[in-house]
């Protein structure tokens, strides 16, 4: 989508430089914006690990370049365990995300197939490629599927749709479009008057900063609110319908998301709010029926609660502030488990259904 | 309850200058330990509003002072008309705050009984002294009408009780011991072994900032979680209550309370966790009947979403840091209401209840 007027997607191979694969860092925004070059299968494993790009889709998509980048500096001999070590490390980048290693073992098993480097080289290239135009094409029709939910809501209110998101599935997580926020860009685009509610989504604050960075800049009106206040405004009909991502989705339903989500659909259902998860079909794990009790939730570091980054005037710089006691302990859960029970709909690429195995598994057979 | 060892109350008159009152600067804390003096009703009402004291019990006790100081600094012929100009002044501060209207209402009756000002200063003095040691009485009865609910868990489970809060329904929103944390309080100084997961309460963070402050000081085991965690460790049983106050509440049971108590008390109930509510009877509003269509929510300066203050380690000093795009706006609405069906118990200073009409009004029947 567009920041400042010009078109970006998050990832691509660098023109001038095919040996590099460049990213927007994401750990900079909304303060600066920046670039940043990806060199090695090192570079990426550093990349997802420490969130410059984040987003299942987008993680996806920067893994299979780091299998890219480990054949291109491969030893002819070698290639092979080399690139097997790189998608293990890369791999152990993020536990919850389940296309991170599902993008792996299809580029690694591609590469192969090779029977020299250079082969390898430029197979894994074309992986890379394939999977980054899968993703976008995507992204594209989960905003096609989802599209009408909106103009329907448009269509009977007559006013602007008021939909509220935790977290960030938008287009920065992606590569083009996002997967909660495509119908709402399409939508946009279309002329049907949106409004977004955006979660800052503690405790990285990526609604904060990356979903309010980029609808602004694509134009769509917004308003930041707490991760508190959600219920409130649902209570209040300020809410039309809550339009989420997913890290990892059972085939009963159940949706793993950033921590909160849950609270949120609780909310949603309490006051009759429609409650949709936006989600390549890529994130559905078919070895898992139960959420609750089989998604590994990762425990992150429990600095990002006890601290949290902005933007400093004074210093002009991004600042990391203290916000608890010293001797006070955190914890810092990262995801949390919606039960598909709370869930309207999911929308995905291969169309919309309900969240439930029979639906779910009917429409994995579409085309 | 204890800093550093230490006992202290939140309010007090200074002992070598009964013309000043004394309170700890909660806008300071964790970060640094300050207490301000207040000399005048426009320092009280600065107090106030700036949050320097808050919390019901805490703010209406304030107020009752700043009567006081009001008839002090009074003019011999006009001090009923310039009390009833501060009364009304002190009680703009915060919209939300019954107890703050009550509180003023009371003592001015009671001061406007007097012939003469120096009469009035007299009897206003003993009315905020009153107020103050009601205040202390009734804390400490909550707690220990909570305390056989904590002792219950612990007895059925022999292992630590956890229990989740929000915001701050501690010592420091009181005169001693809280509302919310009073049994938890009395709990812990009777060797019942406790643990308390303390939500970080966005915006102002009082959560992070007090809560975890009064418990660490006091030694009360505790862990400080993002307001989007509750619902995740609800889900997976670590917690056995929660345990939140309230600003004002309907003689239906209807609790605003912190934007955010609502989606806890949707996760408790969804998760069978018992949702407790501490309060002062003054904080049941027997005008109100539908909290979610009477009781105005007040909305805050959206800069309190925008940015967020902290310690800044580098300049050691409270430093404050935007969290969002400058051109993306932030809504602020500083409580939400928790419908009565969402409640297990309140806990009082007459007793508990249930959250209904009846019981709400037998209740405040007792002595």
């Amino acid at each position: 989508m567009n920041i400042a007027g010009t078109h970006y997607e998050t990832i691509w191979l660098d023109e001038q430089n095919p040996q590099q694969v460049q990213v927007i860092d994401q750990t900079q925004l909304p303060f600066r914006f920046r670039t940043k070059a990806l060199q090695s299968s090192l570079d990426v494993y550093n990349a997802i690990k420490g969130m410059t790009v984040r987003g299942a889709p987008l993680i996806g998509v920067t893994a299979a370049f780091g299998i890219y980048l480990s054949a291109l500096h491969a030893g002819a001999g070698t290639w092979k365990k080399e690139i097997d070590k790189a998608a293990k490390k890369i791999g152990s980048a993020r536990p919850t995300a389940v296309n991170l290693v599902a993008a792996l073992e299809k580029v690694v098993e591609i590469t192969n197939t090779a029977t020299f480097r250079m082969e390898a080289v430029e197979k894994s290239l074309n992986a890379s490629l394939d999977l980054l135009e899968k993703e976008r094409e995507n992204s594209r029709r989960i905003g096609e599927y989802g599209l009408p939910l909106i103009r329907k809501v448009y269509e009977k209110t007559g006013r602007p749709v008021n939909i509220l998101t935790h977290c960030n599935a938008g287009w920065l997580a992606c590569i083009d479009y996002g997967t909660a926020t495509a119908p709402i860009y399409l939508a946009h685009d279309q002329g049907i008057p949106l409004h977004l509610w955006v979660d800052e989504t503690r405790p990285r604050n990526q609604g904060a900063r990356l979903t309010a960075f980029e609808l602004g800049e694509h134009g769509v009106p917004h308003t930041v609110i707490t991760d508190n206040a959600g219920g409130h405004l649902m209570q209040h009909g300020k809410v039309d319908m809550v339009l989420v991502g997913s890290d990892r989705t059972t085939r009963g339903g159940d949706v793993t998301n950033k921590i909160g989500t849950y609270l949120k659909a609780l909310s949603a259902s309490d006051n009759r709010v429609p409650f949709y998860v936006a989600l390549p079909t890529s994130s559905i794990d078919p070895h898992l029926e139960d959420g609750l009790k089989q998604v590994p939730i990762e425990e992150r570091d429990a600095g990002e609660v006890k601290t949290l980054e902005g933007w400093d005037e004074k210093s002009k710089s991004i600042r990391r502030i203290t916000l608890t006691p010293t001797g006070s302990p955190a914890l810092n859960p990262g995801f949390d488990v919606t039960p598909a029970r709370l869930i309207t709909a999911l929308i995905t690429e291969k169309g919309t259904c309900r969240a439930n195995p029979v639906e779910i598994a009917s429409l994995l057979k579409n085309a």
